[in-house]
């Protein structure tokens, strides 16, 4: 039963309808003991600051923020985790003493899955990134940060792209690389790279036959992810499965970017297996 | 499973340790089959601003409101029911459409209960009340709302007695009176009334063999009434039943606020027998 004890948690975005997150934590903090509550707050961004203040004030652990507030949230903070002020963008906020700072747990949430799903040494691996959105920035950076060897971008935004290569190359010189966003090109990035990611929302509903890159480019030997989980296999996951390559979608970035906030709110380590089971079962009543 | 459909209930206070609400409120939403959920929000005067501002951008149905912010939650609302107003303390505030109103539930809850225990016709009632605090006051001003015939009052501290009477007599001339805290006066104001009230809280812990008016001035056709259920009956009310008086504690009086102000919240009816047997379960593990 809720007290006076309980911790707080929230998830500030709008709209949230959809969203599986309260059934995830909650899960996970039935399972691990904790005397935690999560909840939606729908808020839009202009009431952000208003939300925020009255948070500060009462028993919050922290809040994950979500669309449309990732950005607009950095100004309300006390301090910035460095990885997040990179990716310029802060999925998860940690309350300490009223005092909030702000982390991106998108990007370790791929990578995290991305090394539960591969032996694949990042330090040594080329990835080809298509989009350069939210997705994108968290992924690249993240993926910058663990010691890419090398990160080719492009996005049908082709500002967007240099921009994301632009801030990586600034903590990370000539890890980056923009790639023209002309499907000529794609196939000599491909060749060049270990791993595909397509973090553009190509292939997701309406759109299920659209893919990144063509299935003749794709190759055996190539690591392909995709960061959607909804359909849960993409045009271009259904080609890499045909063609045998190993391949992973989103749900493994979702579930682990839980597991790190869930860590962050209450220093317990979970894991993505507690999560992943809570996941399915959400994911099976869509 | 909470849901961004779910209407948040909150109790802003402090301290909050030791408050039955959150089982009591949460315990009638689910034996009504509601989609509310209500937390304790511990909450200084200083930061009841700050606090309100954010509930009003959230997913809130409204809130309780208790010490130490009864007062001044006044200056925060867009609305005051009349008898709230009067009173000059507020325990209930409902939101729609992100306006406030605030009620005082502790005055209705009082009366429903008196009006559970006695056939007594209040406008041909005298009352004598000793205390003229924050329960006392939304007694009596409740009282004469009601259409009490008279009201006596009496405090320790006069100024409190007089500004009480002064307040109900301003809407409902003459129905209040109030009496010197002289214990050799109390026995004719005794004789004068029906009912006797105390809302003082002596007789609470430690000082449980205290009592407002000695045994003797007491008769069997008084009705007796204590404000206070910890202990459930003081010496007042151990008087009153060794006398044959008719009698009742504070526990109706809490319940009762509290479905009054659950049908404020929700519109909908709930009952002093569900929310008497929850309270019971949780006054039964003290």
């Amino acid at each position: 039963m809720v007290s006076v004890e309980t911790k707080l948690v929230g998830l500030l975005g709008y709209p949230l309808k959809q969203t599986f997150s309260p059934q995830i934590q909650n899960g996970a903090f039935a399972a691990m003991g904790l005397d935690y509550f999560y909840f939606p707050i729908e808020v839009h961004q202009e009431d952000l600051e208003t939300v925020v203040n009255g948070i500060r004030k009462m028993n919050f652990a922290g809040f994950h923020v979500t669309k449309p507030n990732k950005i607009k949230i950095l100004e309300l903070l006390d301090a910035i985790d460095e990885l997040a002020a990179c990716i310029g963008a802060v999925n998860t906020v940690v309350m300490r003493d009223g005092k909030l700072t702000g982390y991106n747990t998108d990007g370790p949430g791929f990578l995290a899955s991305f090394k539960e799903e591969t032996t694949l040494d990042v330090t040594k691996t080329a990835f080809f990134i298509f989009g350069a959105g939210g997705a994108a920035r968290a992924v690249a950076t993240t993926l910058a940060f663990d010691g890419a060897r090398k990160i080719y971008i492009t996005d049908i935004v082709e500002a967007a792209s240099a921009s994301l290569v632009a801030d990586i190359n600034s903590k990370f010189p000539g890890c980056a690389e923009p790639v023209p966003f002309d499907v000529n090109q794609f196939p000599e990035f491909a060749a060049r790279s270990q791993v595909l990611i397509n973090a553009s929302g190509v292939g997701m509903y309406p759109d299920l036959k659209k893919t990144p890159l063509a299935k003749e480019h794709l190759r055996k030997d190539l690591f392909v992810a995709d960061c959607t989980y909804n359909p849960a296999k993409t045009q271009l996951l259904l080609d890499a499965e045909e063609l045998g390559c190993q391949y992973m979608n989103g749900k493994g970035m979702v579930v682990n970017q839980g597991v790190v906030a869930f860590r962050l709110w209450t220093g317990v380590e979970t894991s993505s297996k507690i999560l992943g089971d809570i996941f399915d079962k959400c994911a099976g009543s869509l």
